[in-house]
């Protein structure tokens, strides 16, 4: 079983020497070590992924009397990680989600799929997912979060994922889900926010689109972003064709930034990520 | 010597029957044809490069008669064209299109570079490209404004090229080179207007990074967009960095819009290009 | 309905105007046309889609008198092709074109899917589509292409697409279906033909993996080539995960190559496509 | 000051662990630290940056008495390296670096221009280059070389840039300037090895062209692959346009890997590098 320690912390001289001493001191294996500083805040990142046994709660206490107080530290397991998918209508995130899942290339638990509609329901269904129907129609917006909200709670995933949900998140429902909800948004980011993000493409007569995989934060698409991708497009594309050249970059972000997540890659620091 | 002929007009029946008809019975040779039909404004667009010798005036006016009359139409020549190129300080953009047009890649009459600055006097030299430095220190925005389209006139270039020219152009000015004057914006627009797009782009934490170039238009950063080209970044890159990572593409996204451009190859319709 | 004209010509004077004055006289609406002139052996390509209806029998002959004897003629309607497809064990491509199948981007019959293998036959009959699995165990490899031929001539669609079908077929097999056949290939041809492409660009360092997608012919890995795109690796990527990066690549590509033969709009010439 | 740590060493237990705290120990800045493992062959690299002052060669020696002894281990120093450019006729990777040093974006000394050619002479001397140029008209490759290696030998750089030099070099003389030679390829190696790669990537048909800078080896375009691009192309583009669409990437492609040679950010190991 591998281990990841995660270090973000005020820099200091000697940090990797400390930390990296301590692991080896408990003849712990460092497989993958990766770090940064961020020179304008003066933050340390560190993401260490090793192999072998030892008392874990011990190491994190060792390591976090060599650091500022206000560093955080962690120690994540490879274990499979657990997701639910939320979606509206499009099937291309995730149907590609579940035949990833379906190969093994996507190793987690899928714990179900919410969706705001029933379209969904039987591809859901062929891969044995789980489905529930949270309709909005006739109710409040206050009324459909709560719904979600006691749904989502209920099954409790480490991790959220946007795969094209389409309704508008409050600040409140967000704030549930700090740093464990990821989202794609059909463009390439901070371009086009909002809605229709492809008709505005085609309007500005733009030649590259785009996808961003980001974290959901609680001003609408501005969120740490995870992972972008684009395509070319010309002015032969109708803003329905820029929508569909745009699906196929849509599903590669979304699946990458996942694995990136699942594989606590990540720091998000100052709005900002950390890819490791 | 090839001749190009360029047509937009509303759609209609029979349109490329019609004027390729024209073109056969003059015995011209077509060697290139592109078409596109604006299906949201029905506007019809047709681009043909030919060969052979004719009347043009004639021809103009036998296909003007079997078009709307709303409908333009013209025939250019691929004679050289000229052009000026405006600068500030960076030299990446300028001295590519110099490099290019020593090796006869870019096959233009450069009549003279200017610039608001002194510093790429040598540089402009060294081509023997005469350089016009127009200070705008201690003058007012109108005066020095004044003063460009002086020497702008009197240069009377087919085209302006703003190869990092970092002045802000008044709407009187743009207006005097409608359709003439293409800049290149160092962002992926919309993304990141005004001023220091990669500082903008290093806030926000974006991962891919890109240029445009567009026609100048009286609104900032938001004419017809030509050509767009991006360049991946991560977290270790500071703005300076991305910024040197997107010199490479802003030259390159240049030279390949004014090369469109000076082939004719670009029509303008409703703030977006049609290119061919 | 829309139709499609195809003529591929040795070049001549006055073809657009003679084939769309013909379309013209029958009152037939061009809505696309695209030309090309490969320069080096003198070939005319006309791709023309229109919309009306008239003798179609009438028409292409009407066309022929007007070209070479040479001239290929034809129109084809855009009604649902049908294709079947092949596989092994892989599910990305064969999945993504099942989703792609469901949501009604990709408009066609999907008449089978034949494998080798029996892996991907729950996959087939999730989305309904029958699945035929003829085992290449135990027989000699003739033996089993000829069980596919009777399986697939008795099928009997208008393309073949091999998704991550793993045998090599013979040109006995291959010459059954001329320009009918199209696969995708793991690597960005002609880099990396044959066995395991992945492995070899591990072995040699490349910084970009690809995906092609190409029509069959007798030569392995050598038909023309349809589409192609790239993702950039770096030396942390094993060649798994090379191969799991690139299966992002194969799926898209495939699927866009199939798109674009849907569409009828390729043209193959001297083991090269144009694509319109 | 910066320095820069490079260790290459069989894996083990502790080694970042050991080498940090030395570091730590002399009260050295890490500023900048990489790791990876080549999982394959048990290899061990690491890349520190680090700033302050210290007695380098103790240091060294103590890191060495830590590691097995066939580790390689060096410290270098951020100062300015020195370049003799190789070229032959073509003036845009010259020109780019040219260009690239008059900016101080290169930072490095360019001690002379090579070529067999007397044609980039003026471009060389516009900027002030020493340019030595080396006829191979009329005498054997042997005594060209000869004359070549006198001239690189007294110029003694410490690396040798291959900006477009058109002759293949002798074992023999690529041996003289082991891991100190970079060249760029004008095509996406591995494809299209060897003479003309535009166009026997034209007579191919493919649908993506690309550049690749490597260090030379004796084994002509498979040295270790530094840093590869590619561009988009169509069946529009005659080989000369490919050629053309090409040279922007050839340019970008040979600055990038210098760039990261110059910083030393490569490790070169079974033929492949690890790019930090």
């Amino acid at each position: 079983m591998k281990h990841i320690l995660s270090v973000s912390s005020p820099d200091a001289q000697g940090l990797i020497a400390k930390i990296s001493s301590i692991l080896f001191k408990h003849q712990l294996n460092i497989e993958k070590n990766d770090e940064h500083v961020d020179e304008e805040y003066g933050q340390f990142f560190m993401r260490t992924c090793f192999s072998g046994e030892a008392d874990f709660q011990a190491i994190l206490q060792e390591i976090r009397t060599q650091l500022p107080t206000s560093a955080e530290v962690k120690i994540s397991h490879t274990a499979r990680k657990s997701i639910v998918i939320l979606c509206t209508k499009e099937n291309h995130c995730l149907g590609d989600l579940l035949l990833r899942h379906e190969s093994g290339e996507l190793d987690v638990e899928i714990k179900a799929v919410v969706s705001n509609h029933a379209i969904l329901e039987p591809l859901s269904q062929k891969f044995g997912v789980p489905f529930f129907h949270i309709d909005a129609e006739g109710i409040s917006r206050e009324a459909h979060e709560e719904k979600m909200l006691q749904c989502l709670k209920s099954l409790n995933p480490d991790l959220l994922v946007l795969a094209k949900y389409m309704r508008i998140l409050s600040p409140h429902f967000v704030e549930q889900f700090q740093e464990k909800m990821i989202n794609i948004h059909h463009s390439f980011l901070p371009a086009f926010v909002g809605a229709n993000p492809y008709k505005q493409a085609y309007e500005r007569g733009v030649k590259i689109i785009g996808a961003t995989a980001h974290f959901v934060t609680q001003l609408l698409d501005e969120g740490p972003i995870i992972f972008q991708d684009i395509v070319r497009i010309d002015h032969t594309y109708s803003w329905q064709e820029m929508q569909k050249a745009g699906r196929n970059v849509e599903k590669i972000v979304l699946a990458r930034a996942l694995d990136l997540v699942l594989k606590d890659r990540i720091f998000i620091f100052q709005n900002k990520t950390i890819v490791f």
